[in-house]
This record gives structure tokens, C-alpha cells and sequence, in this order.
């Protein structure tokens, strides 16, 4: 089975990302807007139980809440046609994002960290550079305070499904 | 800003009923398959976490995991065309849920409890009456242990995301 571990950000932020990913974004409706933490691993219920929650419950124990911006969109371009909310470089949530592959959690990481919420994918070339150049010219003033992240599973259809809410708890 | 209560059960439980709402219910993309137990509610942040949380807690700790059954699925018609997988009468479920219309959460109730997973809605009369027709015939034997519930809101395009998580934590 595959789990992943997300932000859920405030309905705020998620609105104005659904704006976007309504049009752009075949993924609409298989997860809400979300910051991914730990992009989509193998496990199983008792490996989830008994080893992967209470690593993340002493992580959330550790963490306090962490407060991001968004003022720009970014591209992941030319490796894929996505366009994301940029989250502005952030120790806190990067350093909650290192702890999840760590441990436990230990597993090679594909991915360099780079916060975003993704708002456009799997868009043809053409349709990318239009939305991308029209995008780019925008100004974002987002502000939220992330105080719980989400352990989640994936369904037969592709769409997520919580499993458990971890409330940042540290001072 | 609304709010409800629901269970999700287990990736087993949601994959049968999404292979029927992928086809019959056009909410399929707004929400995971789930039992309601508290109807769509209006509330704000700070209701949510100074009142409705901590009874939620309480609640939770309260009730043991609790196991369910579907052996078939029922109908709300003539009310509304929806088909869903009935769940069999559970003293335990109906607690729950009750609780949660008490005290802090207190609020008339539009219907009594039908504990259900919707996989089919907004049908034609004729839609209606061939599928819930061939659905009849069919025989389910699904078993679940239910052991959380989760506080969810609704976004602007009326899908829903979680807020937090509850384990039954009873003894």
C-alpha cells in the first residue's frame, strides 16, 4: 500500500490553489492542494502502526508551528511541465521534511526539497508556456500557519485518503 | 465555514465503493467513500478549537473501536435517489454518533441515524431503478474495524479536507 505525508494548508491558501488546478491540474480531484513532505512510499499496516506513527508523533512533538509565504509561482521545467506556488525558503519546513527520511522513515530521497504546492501539471508544451508567462507576471501575497501535517494512503483510483493528523506540538 | 464528521473505512471498504461511485455518484471527486456522522455543520477556527476539538477528544476516548458489517445495500428513495451500502444496525456507531450531537455539538438533527456509504446519487428515476435493481440482487460481505474519525471542512468547490484525526481510544 502507499502512504505519502502532506500539508493541508489553510482553506484559504487551498482555494486559491484550487483556482488554478480546476483548469490546469488533472490531479484536482484525486487530493487537495497539499505541500508534500515525503513523496509516496511502500508500507503496510503493521509496519504503519508500529514503527512509521510513533516516529512521526516525536516529530511533531519537536516541531513547532512554522509560518510560510507564498509570493510567486516556480516551474519544474524542463524536467516536467508543472508550475507550483513557490513556498519561500523556509529552515523549519525543511528541516521537518529531513526528519521524515531519516530513522524509521530512512529511504533514498528522489527529490531535493523544494516546497511548492502544485497548481498545473502534465500540460502540453504550448499550453505550459502560456500559463507559465501569464502566471509568472502575478503577485502572490499568501501567508499561513502550518500547525499539523497529514499521513495519508492511496486508494485504487489514485485519490488519497487520510490516515492520521499530526499536530506540531513543540514550543 | 462548514464542517463535518465522517469515518473513512479502510482501503478495502472505499476501493468496493468507489468501483460504484466512480460510475453512479457524482461526488466522487469531492470526498473519499465514508459514513457521515455528523451532516455538514456551520462553524469558525475558533469554535473548532476552543468547543468542538476538545468535545471531539472527549468522544474519542470515550469508544472503543468498533466493528461493521455491509451485507447489502439500501435506498433513500422516495426521498432521493441515492443507493448506498448499508451498514448493519450498530448500538455502538449509533452512540457515537449521537454524542455528537450533544453539549458543545449540540444542533437539530435533519435525520435520523442511517448508517450508510453513499455510492450512488442524483440519478434519473430510470438509472435509479436499474442499478439499485441489479444491486439488490447482489449479496456483499464486507467486515471492518473502525478505530478513527476525522473533522473535515469544505472548500470553495465543495470538495472537503481533513482538519484533524480521532482514534477511539475506549477500553
Amino acid at each position: 500500500m502507499k502512504y505519502g505525508i502532506a500539508i493541508f494548508p489553510s482553506k484559504k491558501v487551498q482555494d486559491e490553489a484550487n483556482s488554478y488546478r480546476k483548469r490546469y491540474d488533472p490531479h484536482y480531484a484525486l487530493v487537495p492542494p497539499h505541500i508534500t513532505l515525503k513523496y509516496p512510499f511502500e508500507s503496510d499496516d503493521e509496519e504503519i502502526e508500529k514503527s512509521i506513527i510513533p516516529a512521526l508523533d516525536e516529530i511533531a512533538k519537536n516541531h513547532k508551528p512554522i509560518d510560510i509565504e507564498v509570493k510567486k509561482v516556480g516551474s519544474f521545467k524542463p524536467v516536467e511541465n508543472v508550475i507550483y506556488l513557490k513556498i519561500e525558503p523556509n529552515d523549519y519546513l525543511e528541516a521537518l521534511s529531513d526528519e521524515m527520511h531519516k530513522g524509521a522513515m530512512e529511504g533514498e530521497r528522489e527529490h531535493t526539497f523544494v516546497p511548492h504546492i502544485t497548481i498545473a501539471q502534465k500540460l502540453s508544451d504550448d499550453e505550459f508556456s502560456d500559463v507559465y508567462e501569464s502566471l509568472r507576471m502575478s503577485k502572490f501575497d499568501l501567508t499561513d500557519r502550518i500547525d499539523r501535517f497529514q499521513l495519508l494512503y492511496q486508494l485504487e483510483n489514485e485519490s488519497w485518503s487520510v490516515y492520521e493528523t499530526f499536530r506540531l506540538k513543540g514550543e
